[in-house]
Formats: structure tokens, sequence, C-alpha cells
């Protein structure tokens, strides 16, 4: 077993808080691998994230460490470094998405444990069972959608679901869903935030004639497309390119930013700043 | 004498209109140098751009140009290869868009004369001066509003201007200015449009949290910021960037694509399409 | 059945060449809906891509285009637009490149017919045939090489393949091979080539701590890593990402670029010049 | 007067070294505002970069570092945050490079104070003394190498210099300046090394048939063209573009990736790692 872990620690910033975490760590014996610190003089926050190899591990700290953080406001986390992310991906009939991230996961090149496949249709189930994922239909209608948002925080919580990943899910989830998975859900938006809210935005860019379109992935709150954003992306399109075109080049930048935002989040390197995120990437 | 010369049209769409110039450009002996072509099926408009070495020049078709034009309702131009754009730039006190344009200039690099710089301050008249521009002042304010676009009109018509730059020239035009220059005059907006339309940019896509800021270059209309684009760009901005930061990279990114806007348009590779510009690039 | 047709033309410049097509297209009433033309003064070619609806389509055209073509020593290809291009695509063990070509394929964003994928290990088999593509099996070793190629010609002959794609494919073509295929076969190589061309690209790129890593899509020639390049594009990468994350990086890159690459090639939009392509994209 | 530092690190990897470096500045009521850390498991080394308040600044902790430093076989810089580091300018004939930076320091975006523009011909005279620089004139010959690089040595050392940046300076320094100059003096190369060393990379690169061009910064050594790279850049060109069109294209990647390098260099930014760089931006 690994004894390497990834700790990130968000507070109040104040002298000597750097300090005070590393001297934590050489008191066991710790090795810092890796180190990013932002200090934002805006909101007056301290963030760092740090991988370290720890003899003994997380044991060996997690109580020194709960003390530090009560003695200085801390928000904070400690993982297994490496450790893969359990992550529910959900999903509406656009495969691009879902392929991108199961096949990616199969490769070995995104941290995450997909412990289920959410469709409110049965589109996309032979893609999840091709990547050995179970596939679960929750179909949703205006009428249904109390029990259906039910069903899906019992999926969450049964699989102890760390990561929600909203695949092109064609669906808004309730403000108290949206509560509920504050900072643990990630959605693609099909346009370069904050241009183009809403609907069709591939059209819309199209009508203004923007040169370059975009992507957006960004935390879900219950304010549509205006949570923090993750990552985004841009590719360039022509005046010979109409919406279809738009959502094809499109479809491609929304897999890059959707994965990288993934890869980030489950590596702990984002944090949430207001209204804004750090990454460490 | 260079015979070559640039031809751009514009007309409804129909079946023959290539065969059509390209057999005046034959009845000639002219010879076909690069041709884009683009048929917009929505507006169901006809775009060509060509450059072609014709014996004798311009002379030699412009009055059988003039007869096909008609028969086809065509809107179209004729000039002469590489001749640079009679060019009349405008700023205020930023130095880092006219900078650019001047040093491209003297490098060759900018197939324009500039035969003049306006600024409604005197700050960017020592750099005009040392790339051998007469600079123009012509100070604004709310009451001498009309007097001062009456001067600059004034000097657009005895220099015979045909572009008019905005190179960070922070006034509003009046309505009736921009529809004289409709066609004629770009803007560089420092956002990415249509994100952060109005007053500090910058500002407006620090406090959202963006992880990428653009610049765009666009047709002047009585609309604010809601201009034919002709050219945007994006660059890559971190947490730890603040509204300076922003500015400073986003300082660079407009030079680019303001140089670039410019340059299309005096090659005549822009061409309107509604709302929208076709580019030849 | 459509009647729009995609023709390219390459053949010695010379004046009235685009004036002689256009005529025999308006003859028939043909309407051009697309067109790009390059005329290279190094070399002296001509070349031209035009989208067409012809009322009868190719039938209407073919002869009087032979006959045209053989007067002015055309080299010339007329497809009907859209039509599917018939692949064969060429895999070792790494998944990334054909698990995307198969789904951009199934999702309709890519203009090619998959008639088998053939692998020199068995990896990829299920892959393949979730896509519903056969996988033929074409093991190779120093010793069985000009049996294994005769094998896989046979299947380029009886399945009437019009592209072949190395898509990762680990192996190197004999030279006979490679004439065999030449301008129909494309292979993706893991650099931004001329830059660490044979192994270990990635490895070769860590080491001599270049900031931006690549890919190329080529077509194969039997000079290797030497063929006329079709598209090519790169990623930033940083100190910190060993030889293992360049690949992953990298890999994003590659399918991006080799799927852009047949997506031109499949539409008729790269001709060959020399050793270098001309791109109508 | 500010207290703020900034420092760098370097030495041989051991547990401990973030704690005693933060230890030291905790000790004296210092506030770290910004850090980044970067632990090389395949050299072994560990490299931090840190900005730091610290009441007094620098007379305030020098001893107590200096001692540290000989405890732990460290390399450190400590300097004034935001100091301009002098700077040397170096050019021939090409205008882009140089006027970019002088554009850029007078608009307060580049944190280098320029000392002197040293021309091996007079071209570029009257752009330095335009941004009031003194422009020194050292021919320069295969007989006179010797003494003019004796020349520009004194120029370095009466004038303080702490960076010499090669702006388009089309001579060959010789091995013993190289050496001298190691770590001290940045080149821009006009191609995406390692692709095209040598003489008219453009060329090269048009006769290759790239689909983008691009220009590296790096350090100075004796190794043309081998020299640890700083930064890099690309541009996307087309078929139709001819070297002279790569060249200015290649231009505006040039005066960009020069700047960044720069600007990363004169904020202690960029860490020599062997043959490459480490660069916390």
């Amino acid at each position: 077993m690994t004894d390497n872990l990834t700790l990130t620690v968000k507070c109040p910033d104040k002298p000597g808080i750097t300090y005070a975490i590393t001297g934590l760590l050489a008191s066991v014996g710790g090795n810092i691998l890796e180190s990013q610190q932002f200090n934002d003089r805006e909101s007056g926050y301290f963030f760092v994230r740090i991988e370290a190899e720890v003899p003994g591990g997380i044991p060996t700290i997690e109580n020194a460490f709960a003390a530090l953080a009560r003695n200085h406001g801390m928000d904070y986390t400690i993982s297994p470094a490496g450790q893969p992310m359990r992550t529910l991906i959900m999903v509406t009939k656009e495969s691009h998405c879902l392929s991108d991230l199961l096949s990616k996961q199969r490769e070995g090149r995104l941290p995450i444990d997909v412990v289920g496949v959410v469709g409110n249709h049965e589109t996309l189930r032979s893609l999840a069972e091709f990547y050995g994922k179970e596939f679960i239909h929750i179909p949703i209608s205006a009428e249904t959608k109390p029990e259906a948002e039910a069903e899906l925080l019992k999926v969450i919580e049964e699989r102890d679901v760390e990561l929600v990943v909203l695949a092109r899910y064609m669906q808004i989830l309730s403000e108290d869903l949206c509560r509920k998975l504050a900072g643990n859900a990630i959605n693609i938006h099909h346009s370069f935030l904050p241009s183009f809210k809403g609907a069709r935005p591939y059209q819309q860019a199209h009508i203004r004639g923007v040169k370059l379109i975009g992507a957006t992935a960004h935390y879900v709150t219950a304010d549509l497309d205006e949570g923090p954003i993750i990552e985004q992306d841009v590719v360039r399109v022509a005046h010979d390119e109409d919406e279809l075109e738009l959502m094809s080049k499109g479809a491609e930048v929304e897999r890059q930013v959707l994965s990288r935002a993934v890869r980030w989040h489950a590596e702990h390197r984002v944090m949430m700043n207001g209204e804004r995120t750090v990454i460490f990437s």
C-alpha cells in the first residue's frame, strides 16, 4: 500500500499557515512531493494542495490534522493519492461525452471509478454496458420529477457516489437537488459561458456570427448556467459552417473540456472560491 | 506596373454566376490566381473573391464588369492587387493597438497607408509622429460631440479615407456617424463578444471567473458591441490573475485580433452577410 | 437520390481552366455550391475543389469531363457528395484512436463506412465488434510479413477499400505496400513532425524539455515519418509532467488530428502537391 | 518601501526542506503570498518559488537564509518583489521583437529596465532612441569578433546587466561568451525547436509542408539551438502561404514567445533543471 496522500486546505489567510501544515507533515517524517498555494488578496482566503508521502499514511496524521484545522478554521480534505473517485454519470441520448469518459477511464487516463450510468432514456444502455458499467434507467417528466430525483438520490447514497457528472443530461435539476449536490456535480454547457446561456447555444452562436465556439464545464448550482466555472475551451469556426457543423465541432470541445474538469476534480485540484474556482493543475 | 487585381462580388445566387465571371476574365486573357467562393443556402446569396492577372488591368474589364453586375444585381469591388488601403486610426490614451498597427505597417506586414492618427487626447502624438504619421487632435465632450464629429468627417473626406480603425478609441460614435461609416470602420472590443458587453469587460470576466478571456474586432454599427464580427481570439487565464493582469494579457490579444481584422479588410477578404461576415482568409 | 457531386481537379496551371470547368457545369444546368481554388506559383499547378448540384448527377457530365481532362492533362475525381468513403482501420493494442473514429462515425460525424478493422493483436476485437465492425486478426512477425501483407492486400481488394487508416498500428509497412497504398493510407505519428521522428517520441520530447507536444497525420510513404502532412496540432505541457503524462495528453491530440485528417480526406478536401498537401477545409 | 520579496531555491530533495524554509520565514513574522514547488523525482532535485511579505525586507532574512542554504546545499536567489531586471537587448536589423519589448515595457507590462540596446547595424537606433534607450553600435565581422565581444562584455559589466536578450540578433556568440552569460541570456529562435534548427527555418518549414509554424525562446548555450527551452508557441499556416507569409506570421509568434520568456525570467519564474527548465508561471 502506498502512503502517498493528497491534502487540500482552504482557510482565512494569516501568517504561518504553511509553516503549521508543513510542520505537521515534517513531524511525522512526511515528504512533500508537490505543492501549490494561492493566497487570494481579494477574498482573504488561503488555498493549498499538497501531495505528500507520509509513513503510515492517513491514519498517522488525521487526528493531528483535525486539531490543526479546528484551530485555524480550515476546510480540508485528505485522500489517498491516486484513489479513483466514485462517479455517477448522467446522460440522455447524446453519446459523445459518455463515450469519451468511459473510453478514457478504460485506457487508465481518468482517475474515476464509474459506479453507474443513469439515463432518462434507454438510448445509451448498450454503450454503458459495453464498458462494464451498470445502466440505470430513471425516466423523468414534469409530473414524475420529485419521484425521479428521489430515486436518483437513492442511487447516489447506496453507491457512495462522490461525484455526479452531467454528461449532456438534458434535464434541469430541482433547486433542492442542486443544493444537495453542491460542489460535487459537474455539468458541461455547450457554449463559452457567459455567452449563449439557455437553449440551442450553437444556433445562437451561428446567428451572431462568432468566429470561435466553445464549451464550459461548471459546478451545478440552482442558478442555471451560472455555477463556478472549472474549465473552458474554444474552437475556430468559419462562415460556411451551419448550426449542424457547429454542433459537431462543439461536441469535440465538450468532451475535452468535460474530461479535463472531471480529471482535475477527481484529483482534488479544484477548490471553490466564492463564485469562482481555484485550479491547481 | 502590375496588372493584378482583386475582385469581390456579392449577389443573389443562381446557376451560372461563376461561369459568367470567369468567362469575362477569360475573354480578355485574364488568369485567375486565387479564388474562393461561398454560396449561403440560408440567405440565398453568392460571394466570391478572385485575384486575377488581367492584361491591361482594371481599365480592360471595368465597363464589361459594370454591365455584368447590372444584369445580375451584383455588389462588387475591383481593386489593384496589393494596393494599400487609405486608413485613419483613432485613439485615446492606450498605445498598445496603435503601436502594433504602426510597427507592423512599417515592417511591411500590413497593407495599409496610414493617412493620419486622430486622438481625443494628445497622449499618443509622439508615437504617431515617430512613425511619420500626422497626429490630429480632436478633443471631444458631451457638448462638443457634433462639432468634433463634423471635424472628423472633414478629415475623412479630405484625406480620402477608405477605412477607419478604432484602436481603443474610448468614445461612442453617434448613430449618424456610424451609418456614414457603415462597413468601413472597425472597432476592437476588449472581450469575447457577446460575453461582457459594455464597460470594464476584464473586471466582469474576473468576477465571473472565466478561464479564457478574449477580444473581438467588429464593424462599427449604431448598436454598440453588436456589429458584424470579423475576428476573435482568446487566451487562457488562471485563478491567480487579477483584473490588471487580465488587462495586460488581453491587450496582447486585442492587438493580434485587430491587426488580423485590419489586414483582411484591407485585402478585401471580408464581406458582409447580413449581421455576419464572410472571411476569405 | 441527390444530384450533388464533389469534383477535384489538379493540372498544370494556364489561363481559362476555371472557365472551362465552370462552363462544362453551366452547360448542363449545374449550380456550384462551394468552390475553392489554389494556383501554386512555385510548382505551376492548379488545384480546385467544387461541390455542385448537377441535374442527373455524375452520368450527365462524366464523359464530357473525361474529354476535358484529356485536353488539359487533368488528374481529377468526381464523387457523389456526402458518400461515405470505404475505410479499413488498422490497429495494434492502443484503443484511443480506434474508439474515437468508431464513436464519431456512429454519431454521424465522420463520412466513412468502416468496412473492417485489422489488428495484429486480438486486443481491440471487442471494441470493433461493439460498433458492429468485423475484426480481422492478421498477426505479423519479421518472418511472416510478406504473407501478412498479402492477406491485408486481399482484404483491401475484396472489400473495395478506398482508404486505409493506421490508427496507432505499430508495424512498418513494406516499401512495396506503401507504394500500392500511396495517397490512400493515412498514419498518425505521435509527435509534431519533423520533431521526434522514430521511436518513443514522447520520451524524446520529455528529455528535450519542449513546452508543447503534438501529433501529425500524414500520408504513408516508404520514407518513414516523411510523408505529406495532412494535419497537425499541439497541446501545452509543463515541467512537472513525465513521459506517461505526455503520452496521455498526446493521445488526446492524436485522436483529434487523425479524425480531422480522415474527415478531410473522405470529403475529398486533401490534394497532393509534391511532398506537401493542399487542404480545402 | 515594500517588504515583499521573491525567493527561489533549488537543492537536492529531502524531507523537511519546505518546513525549514517556511519556518525561517515564520520566525521573522513573514507571510507567504504565493508559492509553487516542484520535486523532480527523476533528477532528485527540489525547486520552489515563494513570494512573501517580510517585515524589514531582505536584510531581515539574508544572513539566516545564507546559513540555511549552506546546510542544505541550496542554490537560491532573494530579490525585492517587482524590481525590474536590468536588461540589455541585442538586435541586428529586424525590428519586430525590439519594438514589442520596448512598447510593452513602456506600457508597464514587462518588469525590465532596458539599460541599453546593442546593434551590430545602425538600423534600429531611432527605434531605441524613441523609447529613450541608449543605442550602442558594435559592428562585428569574422575578424573583429573577439574585440566586438570584449566591447559587449564591457557594456554588460559597466551597466550591471542582469539579463541579455537576443531579439533577432543574427550573430553566433563565441563559446566563451556563451559560458559567461550562461543562464542570463535568452535567444528567440524562429522555429518550433527541435524542428528546423539552423538557417532559414521558415523556408525549411514551407518545403516540409508543416501545418503549424512556431517560435522558441531558450537560454543561450554554446550548443546552437540546443539551450534549455523557456517558452514555445505555434500558429496555423495553410498551403497557400509562401515563405514570406510564414515569416510574417512567425514574427507575430516570435514577439509573443520572447516577451513571455523575458517576463517570466525577470520575475524569477524560470529555474534550470539540467537541460530543461522549470516554469512557475
